[in-house]
C-alpha cells in the first residue's frame, strides 16, 4: 500500500461509509473469524470439543487478536488465504484450544459463510436505502398530484399527465425491488459446513447440528444442500437483482436528465449555486451531473454483474474459476449500487420542479396534444373512431406545420363541426379535463407503497 | 417466405411445438383480437358500448375471421403494426359495432396485454417442465444415493462422495428456480388498459374497471401502474430468471460432459448405438452432443437476455427502443430454454450411469484421496491438527508422485503409527466410511423437492 | 415448416434481401457442397484422387442435386448434420467417384470453411453498406456545413457549432469502421482443411498443398494453424466489430430522436404525411420510429454478440459448445446489422433539416451560450481567467432565473465593461464568429473520409 | 483513506507495480499536469501566449508543486475535477503566468488527452506481455514438437496429436492479438484541444495547430475529429480486445486445468511443493489455482469490458455518463489483464509436462483413437470411404463396450483382413504414423510468429 496512491474510484470517491466498512479487508477478517468461532461454539454444544476451547477461540477471534498483517505473512508463506487466517488465528489462541480450530472444516465453509454475511449486511443496507427512497418518491407523488404537465412518447408531446404520475410509477418500480429482494434474501443469506465436497464427512455424524448451530449464531440460513461450495445461483440472483435495481435508477435519472434539457427546463437537479462550477470553460452551465452519474453507475454495475450468470457453472464438487470475480464485483457492486441509491435519493428529494415552464410547455403544444381528446369527444357524439382519428390527425399535422392555429383550424372545420360546438371544442383543448384517473392512481399505488413498507 | 428457405435455428432446429405454438405470428394475431375483445367486453360491462357490439366483436376476433394476410395490406399500407390488426378486425366487423373496436384505448394496451400472455403461455410450460426436471432428479438421487464416487475439486480427485449427491444437489436448485418463477409471476403476467400516458384519459371514468375487468377475462393482473406501456423491469426480471435457469442446465451438462470423458467415463448420455454416427472421419467417437448443445444453448440464452436491463431505461412516458429487442429475443429465449429444458430431462432420465467405472477410479485413487480422513483420524486420537496435517501432506505428496502406495507408507511411518494402527489406518481408507452425512442429506433435500412440487 | 407461421422477425420483418440470402439454409447446403467439390479438387490437383472423380463430384455439388430435403432424410437418420450432407451428396454421385468424396476430411473443415464464405458474403455487404453510408454523411457534412445550432453537453445549451459538424464526426466514426473491417477481413474470411484434431493426417502428406489449393478455389485464406476447428478468436472479433458499428448507429440515432423531439424539432427522419399513421389513438403524432429501431436493433445486435467471447474457449482440439451460438448469432447480428445500417442510410440521406428552428433555439439560448465567448473576449484584453469566467458565470446564472436579459447585464455590468464595449459585447455576442475551426475540419475529414473510400 | 482498509483487489492483490503505476491517482495527476503544460507549450509556439509563461506553467506542472491534497481541497469547494487541478496549479504558479493556464481549453481536452496517454502507457506493457509469452510458446511448441499425445474432440479422445501442436495454435492466436492491438493502436492513442464543442473557437484561429503541436509533445496522435470529447468508439475497441486476449488466455488455462486433472495429469502448473497449501483440509491437493485464476480474470475482464459499447452512445456534444464506468473500469481491465497475463506467462513457462503420463494415455486408448487411420488405410487399399467407416465403427464400438482388445478384432475381422494384412494393420494403429503435417506446421508457424515479433 506504501509505494501507491489509490486506484479504483471506490477506495477515494464513491461509496458509504456504511457499505465500505461492510467489504473492508479488514471487516472480511472480522468475518471470517466470526464464522470460525461459530464452528467452534456449535461443535462444543454437539459435545465435539471442549466448550472451553470454543470460548477461548471466540476471545481470540477478532481482529485486535489476529490482525491483517499477520494474515499476510501466513498468507505469504503458504499461499493459501483461508489457511492463512486459520494459522494467525491458531498463533493467537493458547494450546490445547488451537489445536480446536477449524477442525473438520474445509476452506469454503469459512469464506462462503462469510460472504454469506456480507451479502447480508449489503442487502440490509440497500433494503434501508430502497425503503427511503421509495418513501421520498410517494411524498413527491402526492406533492405533484396536481401539476399538470405534458407526456411524451417516442419524445414527442402526447397527450397531458401530472408531474406526480412519474413519481408514483417509480415508487411502484421500487415497492417491487424491494419484494424481489426479500425473496431473494431466504435463497442469499445463507452459510454453510459440509466440508470438502458436501457430505459433511470431517465433521463426522454431528455435522447437519454443527451447521445448524453455527449458522444460528451467524444469522444465517444453512444452505439446503452444498457441495464444498454454496452453489452459485443465489448469489447470481442477487448480483443480477442489484443490475435490476440499477437499471431503474438508470431510468429515474434518464428522465430528470431528459426534463432538464434546456430546452424543456421542467425540472432540475439540486445544485449549489453559491460555488458549485457547472463546466470550466462555460460559466452558465448547470449540468445534471449527478443524474448523469446515476446513469453511469448502473451501466458499471449490470454491466459487471452479468458474469455472475457464468460463475454458476462450476465443474464437479467446485472449481475455483469464480473465486477472483466475487472478490472484485461483490463489493464493487453492491457500493456502486449504495452510491447510485444515495444519489438518487439526494435527487428526488431536493428535486427543483418548475410548474411554470410545464405550464408554458403545455401551452406551447396545446393543440396537437389535445388531439385525442378532441377525436374522442367526436366519436362520443357518434362520429366513427377510424374516422375521426383521419380527420383530426390531418388538421393537426396542419397545424403543426404552421405551428399552433389548431382550436381554430377545429372550429373552422365543418366536418369536426357537425359533431362538436365552439364550447365543446374548447372543453376537449382543455388538459384539465384529460387526466383520466390519474389523480385516483396515484392515490391507489402510493397508499399501497406505503402499505408494503410498513407491513415488510 | 416464398423467396427464402428459412435461416434461423428456431424456424427448423430447435423448439418444442408446444413453445412455438405461443410465439407464432399466427399465435400473435389470435392474441391480439382475443386483447380487443376482452377490451370490447370490458366496455360493455361498464356501459360504455353496447353489449351487442362486444358479442360481435368477440365472434370475429379471431384468426378465421382476421387472416394474416389481411393485417400485413394494412399494415404496409400504413406502417403501423397495431392499427394495421384494429383496421383488419373493422374490415371483418358489420357497422355500428366496427366502430367500438379499440375504444379510447392505444395500441401498446393491446400489445403489452398479448405480451402478458404469451409470458403467461411460456411460464405455465418452462414451470412443467422445471418440475418434470426436478422429479426426474429426486428419482435419480435416491437410485444412486449410495453409489460412491469420487469427489473432485479443482479437476483434482478429493474425497469421496454419492452419485446420488450431485442430483441431490441439482433437485434443490431446479426447485429454487421455480419458487424463484411463482415469485416472479405476479410481477411478469401482467397486462393494462391504461391509454396514452397511463392516465386512462381515453377510456374515460371507468377506465380502472375496464382495465380491471379486461384483464380478468384475459387471466392476468393489472399492472400497479403504467405509462404507455408496462414497465419493462418485470420483463427484464423473467428474462434474467430464464437466464439464471439456462445457467443452472450449463452447469448440470457441463457434469455429464466431463463425467463423459474418456478419462473418466463414469457416465454417458443416451446415444443411439444401432445408428447415430459420433464423427464423420472418427468412427469410434461417442460424443456428449446433447450435452454440448445444452451448454451452448444456455450461453445464447443468457447473452442475449442481458439487453433487457439496458431495456428498462424508456424515456417519459415510453420509447420504441425496446420493441425490436422483444420482438427477437422473448420468443428466442424461451423457445431455446425449453429447448434445453427437455434436452436436459432426456439426458437426466435416460443418463448411462457406469458405478464399475466409479469404483476403480475410487480404487486408483484411493491413496490420495483418504489423505482427510486420515488427518482427522489423527486429530481424533489427539494429533494436533496443523500438525497431521502437514504429515499427511508430504506423505500423500510421496505417494502422488510415485503414485499409489499411500496405505504403504502410512502403515510404516511412525509419526502416524503414534496415533492409528493399522487396522485404523484400513478403516480410515475405506471411502465407505468417509460419506458423512450424504444419505441423510439426499433423503432431507428429495423430500423438501417432492413436499414443494406437491404443494405449488 | 408447414405447421407454423414464422417465429423469428428475421423471417418476416428484417433483413435485405442480399443479406438473407448469405444465410438461408438453402444457401448454406450450397455452400457445404461447393467446399466439398472445392476438397476434390484440390485432391486431384496433387494426385490423391482422380480427376474425373473431382469433375463429376463438381457437377453434382449444387441444390439442384442435393436437396434440403434429401439432407433431412439422412440427418434424421443419423443425426449428423455434415455426415448427412456427405451421404445426400454421395446419393446424387454415381460410382466410384461418390467414394471419392470428403476423403480425409472431417466435418468441421467443411462446416468452417462454409462459415468463411458465409462471413466473407456477409462483409462485402457490411462494406457496400458502411461505404455508401460515409459518402451520405460526407455529402450531409458539406451541405449543413455552415448551418448554425447550438451545440449540447450534458443536454444542456453549451456554444454554437454547425450541423455539419455532426455529420463529418459521424463520417469519420464509420470510415474507422471501413479500417477496422478490412484488419479484421484477413483474420476472419479463412477456412481449413485440417482433420480431426489439425495434424492433417487424414489427408496425408499433401494435406498443407490440398488446404492451400482448396482454399484458393473458395477465395479464402488457410487459417494458419487450425485444430479440428478454426480457432474462435476471430469470429469472436469480427462479430463484436459488428456491434461496435451497431452502437455508432445507436449514438446517430439517437441524435436524430433527440433533436427531433418537440421542444426541440430541429430535425424529422423521413415520414410519409399522406399516409403513414404515427399512433393509434394520438393523430398528430411524428414519431422516430425509424431512428427508434435503429436503437433497438443495435442493443440486440452487441446483446447478443458478446457471448462470442465466451466461446473462444473451447477444450482441447474442440468441443461443440459454439455449435448453437454460432448457428443462431452469426445469421442474426448480421442480418439486424444490415437493417439498421440500411435505415440509417435512409434516414440520413432523407433527414428533414430544420435550419430555422436551429436559428430559433439559438436566439433563444443566445444569452447563456455565449458566455464562454464573452469570457474570452475580455481575456483577452487582459482579464484573469479565472476572475472572468467567475464574473461572467455570475451573470449568466442571473440571466438564466429570469430568462434572457444576458446582452443588457453585460452592457451594464461595469466589471465586464472595463474590457468591453458594446459593439465588442454584440460581436462576441454573435454566433457566427463563435465557430473556431469547424468549417475548416469538416474540410479535412470529409476530404480525408473521401480518399479512404477511393483508396479501399 | 485513514478510515478504511482497502476494499478492491487491485489495491492489494492484483496487478503488477508497472500497470498500476500507470493507474494510480497520483500518476493520473502527473498526467494531467503534463497536458496542461503541453498545451501552455503549444500555445506559446504559435504566438497566443507568451513563451516564458509555458516555461514557467511547465516547470511547475508536476506533483511536486500540485499535490493531490491540494486538488482534493478545491474538488471538495468547487465540485469540479478539471477545475480543482486548474485551480491547483494556478495556486503554484506565479502571476501573470497562472492566468494563462488552460486558456480556451475545455476540461476534456486535459481529461482525454491524459486518457490517451494512460491507455499509451498501458498498451505498451501488454505489448510486452504479449510478445514474451509469444516467444516462450514458440519456445515450447518447438521443445514439444515431437511429443506425442491424445487428441480430444468433445472430451472423448480422437487421434494422435503432438503437444507443442497445441502451444503452435496458441502461439498463432497470441500473433493475432498483437496485429490486433498494433492496428487498434493508431485510434486509440489519441488526444484532442477541441474546446467545448468540437468547433475549437474558444482557442481561436490557431486550434488546428495548437492541438497538433500539443499531441506532438504528448506523443500521442490527433483525434481526427471530436466534439467536447473524443468518441468513445476507439475505447470499446480496446477494451474489447482486451477481453478478446483474455479469452484467448482463459483457453489456454482451461487447457491446463483439464490436462491436470486427476485422471488424465498430463501437464502440472508450477507448485512449490516445499511449502504451498493446496487445501486446508485435503493434504494431497495439488490445484492447478494459477490457471483457474486466469480463468476467473479472463471472465471479469470479458464482463466487465462490454459496458464499453454501451457508452459509445453519447448525446450530443457529450454526456457525462460514460464518465464512472471509465473511471472504474479502465484500470481494472488494464491491470486484471496484465494479472493474467504475467500468471499465463509464468504458468506457460514453468508448466511441468509429462511425456511419460502422455504415452500411458496413449496405450490406454490405442484401439479406439486409431479406428480413422484404420479407415484410411482401407480406403487407400480400394475399400469404400462409407462401407469402411461403417465397419470400424462398430468394431470400435465392441471394443470400446468390452475395452481394448481393438488390434485383435481388427486382425480377426474377415471384411478388415480384405484390405490389410497382419502388419499394415499394424502400421496403422502406430500414432507415429499418423501426425500429418504436425511437425511441419509447428516449424511453419513458430517461424511466422517469430519473423512478425522480429518486425514489429
Amino acid at each position: 500500500m506504501a509505494k501507491y496512491s489509490p486506484i479504483h474510484p471506490i477506495e477515494y470517491r464513491y461509496g458509504s461509509p456504511e457499505m465500505k466498512r461492510v467489504f473492508t479487508r479488514e471487516s472480511w477478517l472480522a468475518k471470517m473469524l466470526r464464522v470460525e468461532a461459530a464452528l467452534a461454539w456449535a461443535q462444543a454444544e454437539v459435545g465435539d470439543i471442549p466448550r472451553e476451547s470454543a470460548k477461548h477461540i471466540a476471545s481470540r477471534a477478532n481482529t485486535e487478536h489476529v490482525t491483517l498483517d499477520a494474515v499476510s505473512v501466513w498468507e505469504a508463506r503458504i499461499q493459501h488465504e483461508t489457511m492463512a487466517v486459520v494459522k494467525a488465528l491458531a498463533d493467537a489462541c493458547e494450546e490445547p484450544h488451537a489445536g480446536m480450530i477449524h477442525k473438520g472444516a474445509t476452506s469454503y465453509d469459512i469464506q462462503d459463510s462469510t460472504l454469506g454475511l456480507q451479502l447480508k449486511g449489503a442487502i440490509n443496507i440497500i433494503e434501508m436505502d430502497l425503503k427511503e427512497l421509495a418513501k421520498i418518491l410517494v411524498a413527491q407523488a402526492r406533492k405533484y398530484s396536481e401539476t399538470i404537465c405534458l407526456g411524451r412518447t417516442h419524445g414527442i408531446v402526447a397527450v397531458p399527465t401530472v408531474f406526480g404520475f412519474k413519481m408514483a410509477v417509480w415508487a411502484s418500480d421500487i415497492r417491487n425491488h424491494l419484494e424481489q429482494l426479500k425473496e431473494a434474501e431466504k435463497r442469499v443469506c445463507v452459510g454453510k459446513m459440509s466440508g470438502a465436497v458436501g457430505t459433511m464427512a470431517g465433521l463426522g455424524k454431528n455435522g447437519l447440528k454443527i451447521q445448524e448451530l453455527a449458522m444460528q449464531k451467524l444469522g444465517l440460513r444453512p444452505a439446503p444442500i452444498s457441495t464444498q461450495i454454496v452453489q452459485r445461483e443465489a448469489l447470481a440472483e442477487f448480483l443480477l437483482l442489484l443490475s435490476q435495481i440499477a437499471s431503474t435508477l438508470d431510468k429515474m435519472a434518464n428522465e430528470v436528465r431528459n426534463l432538464q434539457r434546456s430546452e424543456i427546463n421542467e425540472v432540475e437537479e439540486p445544485f449549489d449555486e453559491a460555488k458549485q462550477v457547472g463546466s470550466s470553460t462555460m460559466p452558465h452551465k448547470r449540468n445534471p451531473i449527478l443524474s448523469e452519474s446515476i446513469c453511469g453507475l448502473a451501466r458499471s454495475i449490470r454491466g459487471s454483474a452479468v458474469t455472475a450468470l457464468e460463475n454458476v457453472v462450476l465443474e464437479h464438487e467446485r472449481d475455483l474459476t469464480n473465486s477472483s470475480y466475487e472478490r472484485i464485483t461483490v463489493p464493487e457492486v453492491c457500493i456502486l449500487l449504495d452510491e447510485a441509491l444515495k444519489r438518487t435519493k439526494h435527487v428526488m428529494k431536493e428535486l427543483l420542479v418548475h410548474p411554470e415552464n410545464m405550464k408554458a410547455n403545455l401551452e406551447r403544444f396545446k393543440g396537437v396534444i389535445m388531439s385525442e381528446s378532441v377525436m374522442l369527444a367526436m366519436t362520443s357524439r357518434g362520429a366513427d373512431r377510424q374516422w375521426a382519428h383521419e380527420r383530426v390527425r390531418k388538421l393537426a399535422m396542419d397545424s403543426w406545420n404552421k405551428s399552433g392555429a389548431f382550436d381554430k383550424l377545429l372550429k373552422s372545420n365543418t366536418e369536426v363541426r357537425k359533431y362538436l360546438n365552439e364550447a365543446e371544442i374548447d372543453s376537449a383543448l382543455n388538459p384539465a379535463n384529460y387526466l383520466g384517473t390519474a389523480h385516483k392512481q396515484i392515490e391507489r399505488v402510493t397508499a399501497s407503497v406505503e402499505a408494503y413498507i410498513r407491513q415488510n
